[in-house]
């Protein structure tokens, strides 16, 4: 495992150093316990008083805090800078350098220089791959798809011919990109295929969680916007668009050709409507469902509270009764 | 790009031309704005009017509508008619002919004429496919499994040994058919493995979309009726049987030896409670929860609306003491 | 197909016979209506009457029903002992023997005595798999991750380094297991990725269902105990801890950070919030969401019940009206 002292993270990092700079850090803790040889971070005030307690040997404070009485660094963003620190102590995963001789590669292939393809990943014919990227192994990429730089692709994902994908995309294992949007045309009481002739593109710095599906257009692309984070097991259905830094919890589901504002975020399982607008900066908590756009900026949530299931059978039959119930009793006083 | 005439369109479906039979058609677009050079469509005549300011080359319209100022088709089913002529403008994905040299194929499975495999797939011992089928890359069929004719299976899907699936499956990337059903047995306050014995059977023309998965039975088939249509990240558990014609959208789940009638439709996020029946006809809005068998065909929907999260948590405040406040009130006239 | 006589199958279970020892056993079915020469069972004496009317050759019934008129086993859990019969007839899938040729196992990684490793089957350097493991085909184990004996591991799984695994693990085809948690961190309206430094600690005869994704800890591991059971498609997000025995039925999604008891059961599509605590013995109905710690064992659930749309459209407005409709009937009687 790599060592640093203070110093040397704080020069990395353009930060100050609070404390004794030759405070040796070989790793990143949580500051409460916190663990010996290890840095931790405060970002808020409230939790400052768990620096006196902490086993940590150094946490980073945030840059109003020199007067903290730690070895540590200054940060204008600890927890960013806390992010920064852990990076350096990450441990190799998925692809390292070169290409894995049991890779398939397609002659018309382009790899960037500094590529790493895991075994058993196939790259189809006319795919770009900036430089940089590594490919897990087991994924597929489809005919003239094309990745910018920097990319990490884990194993087994599946990316569909002609998909465009922006610079430094982190996308985890089993994620399935461009396949078919879900478009059928009820005829004579049976179901046709329509074909589904848009693509997917997607902007830098976006995150594609594992077994994650991003459905191409039917007619245009489905968008994706630059800095967009999206978590595991989340359905972008075709023609979705969402805004640049979006974040999507688990499980989220998004119905054809909604539109997802800028600076969004959506909880764990949520659902959204098809062909509905969210304006930026729109936070759904976790399992609502959003029927209707929403046109104004806040938070929102949706649901019925968890009740002991004897309460909850009662509660299930009240609801059905409740409109009778209520004209009822508003009815009562013109007797 | 392929380019065709009017002409030749209306001769290869079977359709009549209206105005300039000789406007060529160089793809498909959506009515509004519409692109040059492109055909439209509009199924519903309260959309006639954007015929006139549409900037498509042509609009397939009803065949009542021979009157409409357009050069285009008419077309009893103008949307699968354009379903048809979207078709001929689809870009090539996945194996396009022939078994890829890095495909892993035993000995003693059957390829009928005319399939193409994908690099990395690996289709095992006694496995039978159909004529025509296209598999993907990095996608394997266990042992013993049989594929009819004109399949096309995505990249990465897993079809576990002896699911029967019938002609011309579209099967999308990540789906995985036939794993074992969710079956443990209580033992002294362990789970102790049931063994899922069954498989899965699957009709005709049978969509099933990317990361879904169907179990296989635990004694005896689950069951997917002909013309079924499934979307992305759906569930379906061991035992279930889905009858013709019915689709599901994203995220539904359906829990063990839950009957789903014919011609239903299951919105996004759907769940199915198990040992239930839907008649045939039964459509469940998006999001909705069936905890009980549906007997009666039409719409269904379940949940609670979305709110300002301030409000939301005063109505789950409320939803706990309702029942409460309702009797106090029922019992004040008493007074 | 093998079969057995109802002697030899009570010396291998150690149970007794009652009725024709001999009589002969080729399958197991259901009770009603069973099959001719299979095996049924009855766990729940209401049940004991389906024995004089089923079709089956034999019933396992509990150790007290001794006197019941049937050829079968007496078994103190009959429906344990249904399962290990049925066990004798499953056949085989997934690789049964030997390292296929088309397989990439790095020289560094160790593989106990009888393992059986599907084709394109990736195995990274510095992985150790224990005795007797089945690795399905297109799965990849990335380096240093280790795996106990005895583990089934489906298709296409996707397992991260440094993940450690139990003993004798069901894994179904497109898990993902060890993928980074969702971490980022917000710094100037941007997310910026935060490093997932942990890994993903899994107990003994642990099953993990078809495309569940478990995330590997933010700083710590994720923990998920011995004997639990996970079904398909559910998402355990960082640090999440789950207790001994505890099942999850598809598409449960338990988000960071949240302590999930032994003994739980947690039905289909449930949602936990982060940072909450389940205490044992918690049972969470389908579709529940559960938004705070749960300190009491019993059986819980939230939601609204499915109602006719045009019902439920009424109910959706009257929720939004609900609180203003109760203050004013309260009001009414101070007038």
């Amino acid at each position: 495992m790599p060592q640093f002292s203070l110093q040397e993270l704080a020069d990395r990092l353009g930060l100050a150093v609070i404390g004794q700079a030759q405070t040796r850090i070989s790793g990143v803790c949580g500051v409460d316990p916190g663990e010996p040889g290890c840095i931790a971070f405060v970002a808020d005030s409230r939790y400052l008083e768990r620096v006196a307690t902490t086993r940590a040997a150094a946490v980073i404070v945030g840059a109003a805090q020199s007067e903290v009485a730690t070895n540590g660094l200054l940060a204008e963003h600890p927890q960013w800078a806390f992010a920064q620190v852990a990076a350096l102590f990450a441990l190799p995963e998925g692809p390292v350098e070169g290409i894995h001789s049991d890779a398939t590669i397609d002659a018309s292939a382009q790899l960037g220089p500094g590529c790493a393809v895991g075994a058993r990943a196939v790259i189809g014919s006319g795919v770009v791959v900036g430089g940089g990227c590594r490919i897990g192994a087991g994924t597929t990429i489809d005919r003239d798809a094309q990745l910018g730089p920097d990319c990490d692709v884990g194993s087994n994902v599946s990316i569909a011919a002609r998909v465009r994908i922006g610079a430094r995309a982190l996308i985890l294992p089993g994620a399935v990109i461009g396949s078919r949007g879900f478009g059928n045309v009820p005829v004579a009481g049976a179901w046709r295929t329509m074909p589904q002739l848009g693509s997917v593109r997607i902007g830098d710095d976006v995150e594609i969680g594992a077994n994650t599906c991003i459905d191409r257009g039917a007619l245009g692309d489905t968008l994706i916007g630059n800095g967009v984070k999206i978590d595991n097991q989340c359905q972008i259905a075709h023609n979705v668009v969402i805004g640049d830094h979006t974040a999507l919890a688990a499980g989220v589901g998004i119905a054809g050709s909604a539109v997802i504002g800028r600076h969004c975020m959506l909880g764990g399982q949520v659902g959204v409507n098809g062909h509905i607008q969210l304006v930026d900066g729109v936070i759904i908590n976790g399992g609502g469902k959003v029927l209707q756009s929403v046109t104004e900026p806040g938070q929102y949530g949706s649901g019925a509270p968890l009740m002991p299931v004897g309460q909850w059978r009662r509660f299930m039959a009240l609801m059905g009764r409740l409109e009778a119930r209520l004209k009822r009793l508003e009815r009562k006083p013109e007797r």
